[in-house]
């Protein structure tokens, strides 16, 4: 009740409150949850708040989301550095409470949204294009930057999102990484409207977003998953025609099952689940000519297809990493148009100790948000 | 000499002559090289002259490059059908002597090439988008329809190469095949120009034909090969950097070779090879959201692809098979242009049993051509 | 009622029929409307059914819609040649009851559609790449081949529409040009889901067909119309901003209207009204770096763009033609998903005369379809 | 002959030599260009040497362009406000010697280039996906931010050109503008290699740069031109068929003779020449399905099209404005390989205001570029 009264206040009158300061007060520290070495300990406690540089906006982290990717951060399992000691979090929504110098972009009051690229040189070869998440100078929120997981945070003005104005906070805070990046993947598929999609692991986190997602550019959608109650959920996003793949005999079935119903097969693929056996399977069921998107990151995982039947029926397999800032602002425009949902589960920031736990232990359900007020 | 001047009549009288005719002599029999059963004889001898269908030409085939799909036409080891008997050949260079009553858009006495695609439904999901290649009722010469190692063909005026006025039928047969679907690979790979290509098996007869699309389309080539005399005959085809593999200590040293010599990776991949390791170390060196193509077909051959990397770099691997009729025309165009060179060994028809002979035993360098009259 | 009756056996029943017979019984003589000179008589009268060639089917025509360009084709007043005597139309829908030699995509009893583009060389430079309806040797129905006013129409089997089974062949047949040319046209603004799109004329016949069509593809849909009722048909077609161009003093506030409730200008406009000045009104307020598509064809008519404000702004403006063949499955799709209404009157063939009068006079709303039976 | 060992000099050693330097002594004051009111005095005069912001860098101009925009932002005749008093130029060519705090992308010693795009707000809707040139917080070099008149200039990091150690400082100057502006006029007009390109104003300051990269790009140039030594200049360029409009007696001649030279039309046509009936007339010329670019800025022209055949040949026309990061990158490779000759005419900066007075006289033939040591 109370967070619905705070994000109902935030919505019409903070951003003019903090306008009308001539200052905003930032205090000199802060909550964030911090660990100083991988696997060991994390603390929720008083550090202080980081200062942005002339490019870098300071955000007031209302809410952030939870990933694997912030227990791979605090493992040090990935084949990339981490920063140490760390800040995790890279899903995190609030207000902008103070800038750098050169910052023209945002102005103090505005919502901003801290995500997994926190920033990159803009001038290689990549960012020129729009492959700015593959920079090779990337800095990365909850990585090699300090992330959501603190009450303030900063990021650099021009990758960090721009949240329209009366956004729920907490339900827009794992758009901001896992929406975004099935979106995109639906992009790199190159697929036209009223074209078949299909999302393998369709009814996860990922998996759900992007059903909701392909259905709003027009396309149409199958899933595959398996077990109870998911085909309703898939169906309830809007998804087409469910797979169980618990309930096929035989990978040729699976092919069949689906080309049938597809006439042919999808003509794109978004592996969302991170089984190999399911990558590998989707250049067989992909549709001629078709494209098959690999966006799940499988531990020593390996794609693999047929050369002949590759050629012959000229597919592709393309992977498909973050979003850049284009797909950030359109993924956030497709949310904010009330197109997508986003089930969560909130508790408090002093609390994500225990969340690692649930997460290491493959006991979570859906995107846990942390509030970092408590 | 003779043949200099056959070559030499036929582009400036022969045309006109035919035309001048009210009907052209056909024969009723004809020379061709057949064989009734997988691995059986091959026999040169006289054979019925086809009869064009309603949408269908027939070409006087002057010569006809012999490619190793032939081989496994007349093996019958690959996953597809072959029509029994079979007269194989699918590149095959000749003179328009008869039409069927639908065909408009050739005219007797003009020049016409038989490709591998004799024809397709041309109205199918994949014909209605130039991927006719791919179509399911794909009809293919010296396969599924009898070939080009016959004086008189048949095929579908709609895919039938045309083939400009005083072309060298001889040196243009390889390109029916080979420089289409090089040609075609290299669009496949998206680039700019200016940009990277790599070759891989570039001083082979696909490669050798693939060097000199990509100079001409703008392109800076490196090539891989290995072996004396590869580099100064790559550089003679207008290449830029070579890489010998038969110098490379390891895979990593080639990859590092590669990538330092194009300022990070190739942007395409031209996998002309058919070695799977080659092949699959593509995935390594190409450039961060650069595409790797597969054109080759080595038999049982799986690519292989690292899937962390393959996401993070954000590559594609795509299937490129053999051109469309755009894809056709613009190769022969740049051909006609004398922009690519085209090295061959002319034979006698009659002398194909023993070039198959040769061809299995991997004693073939270059690109034989067959002269039907012989 | 009966032709409710009529419609139901159709679906069910009449294709199995027609298989198990071992023929067709198709007449000699048969109804249909044909004028001999330019704005002479339009005679309902008994023609011999005409006899597919190799190439073509024979379509037992039973609706067929009424376009504008019926009335061009009849006064001969368009800068293209017309056949005379001529049978009119190209928005036929019917049954496949006789085919060529060639034809292997189409079996007697498929239901089959006569459109605009009849056939084309399929061979040159045009056709290979996809635009066949650019195609010089373009045949085109009911104005250089007789066309959908008759009971028995002949067409090219690769350009005939494959109508699914089970589709009201009585709506369907304005989906045929009306329906497929803002498709196409909609294709060719290159959009992607959730940007806008402006519809300048949005509650005609052609406009509210571009609305649906614009919807169903994910985009946000603003029109411009005038008059009264025309917002409240445009929001029931799924149309998200209405401007009422009557109720906007000049062209600036036109202008500024627009660009205020999509966010700067539309990234694409089609322009299906064919007034001048909206037309180029639509250069001023696309959207900077967005695409002004031509469609509708006013008599001598000609667009004007500034070119300072062309090359800063960086637009496009794109002609945009009938479709494809692609275009026409496709836009056939979405019909027979569902997803296109296309509210018709119909009335029977012999009275096409008085329609054709009504359209002179321009007092034709809506679109007119024609049921050859009556 | 000192300019030579000067430009020698800097190559070899002076990157080196200024970064054994633990800074750069840099003076305060400087000689440079400026003017206080428009179409007021051009003083050549001592002036502050500017300081860098955060994320900028001080580029030491070695040369600098003189470009016809200059003109233009001294009368102040466009309709886009200028800075006053300022310091005009856009096509500087220098040494990196200081930079701001935020800046990672440069090094002290680089050489580096000011264009007209100085920088933008990396953040909008166009920045985001490359369309930065048309940002609407664009800060333009010699308009609106003090350009490379001066020997000291401040430029955004990510915006400035990275030119490669080694490159002819002079030579290159006016590639910064008039180069990067042709090359992204050809990239926009969504060629292919073997294409044919039209450059209307071939022989001109930035048809001459049209007609090398057109080549270099692996296109066919056609160039259209008047006068004498026209046709030898643009041959000797690599233009492969000239048209000289002066000895075509109407618009229909002109038509007939490109489109017979090339076969049906250009596939696309580069507008550099500034004549209005020019710019019309190559709506009449380009291929079916082709491309017009807009690139020349005549004051208040308008460019006209025919609706029906802009429709029935489905042509664009499609503004081009100036490069994007990338296209600078790129048309700087392509120049920096030895693809693109320079031609130029170096002169002191203090001659700066007589060059003016020769442009406004419509004297200049080729490219003044000013020295400014002198």
């Amino acid at each position: 009740m109370l967070r619905f009264q705070a994000q109902s206040l935030l919505r019409s009158n903070f951003k003019q409150f903090l306008r009308l300061q001539s200052t905003v007060s930032i205090p000199q520290t802060q909550k964030g949850v911090i660990f100083y070495e991988h696997g060991g300990d994390l603390h929720y406690k008083d550090i202080p708040v980081p200062k942005p540089k002339p490019n870098e906006i300071l955000v007031n982290v209302k809410y952030s989301g939870v990933c694997h990717t912030d227990l791979h951060a605090w493992k040090g399992d990935w084949p990339l550095s981490v920063k140490l000691p760390l800040v995790g979090g890279h899903e995190g929504a609030g207000v902008v409470v103070a800038k750098g110098s050169n910052v023209n972009n945002f102005e103090i009051g505005d919502l901003a949204g801290i995500k997994w690229l926190n920033g990159s040189c803009m001038s290689c070869e990549l960012c020129e294009s729009g492959h700015e998440s593959n920079c090779e100078h990337a800095d990365l929120s909850g990585y090699t930057h300090d992330g959501s997981f603190q009450q303030y945070a900063t990021a650099d003005a021009v990758q960090a999102a721009k949240i329209p104005e009366g956004t729920n906070l907490a339900e827009v805070a794992p758009v901001l990484c896992a929406g975004i990046t099935v979106y995109k993947a639906l992009k790199e598929a190159s697929l036209s409207p009223g074209q078949w999609v299909c999302i393998s692991g369709a009814a996860g986190g990922l998996g759900s977003l992007a059903v909701q997602y392909g259905k709003a550019m027009g396309l149409r959608v199958i899933g595959i998953d398996g077990g109870p109650g998911k085909e309703e959920l898939f169906k309830s996003l809007g998804g087409e025609v469910f797979i169980d793949f618990t309930k096929q005999k035989t990978d040729s079935d699976m092919v069949a099952a689906i080309q049938k119903a597809t006439n042919g097969g999808p003509h794109g693929v978004i592996n969302v689940s991170v089984s190999d056996a399911a990558i590998s399977l989707s250049t067989k069921y992909v549709r001629t000519c078709g494209t098959v998107v690999l966006v799940g990151l499988p531990a020593h995982s390996v794609v693999k297809s047929d050369v002949f039947s590759h050629v012959v029926k000229s597919i592709n397999i393309k992977g498909s990493y973050v979003g850049n800032r284009a797909d950030t602002r359109e993924a956030l425009d497709f949310f904010s148009r009330g197109l997508i949902k986003s089930p969560i589960k909130v508790v408090g920031l002093s609390e994500l100790p225990a969340v690692y736990k649930l997460m290491e232990a493959g006991k979570i359900l859906g995107r846990y948000v942390v509030d970092t007020a408590k």
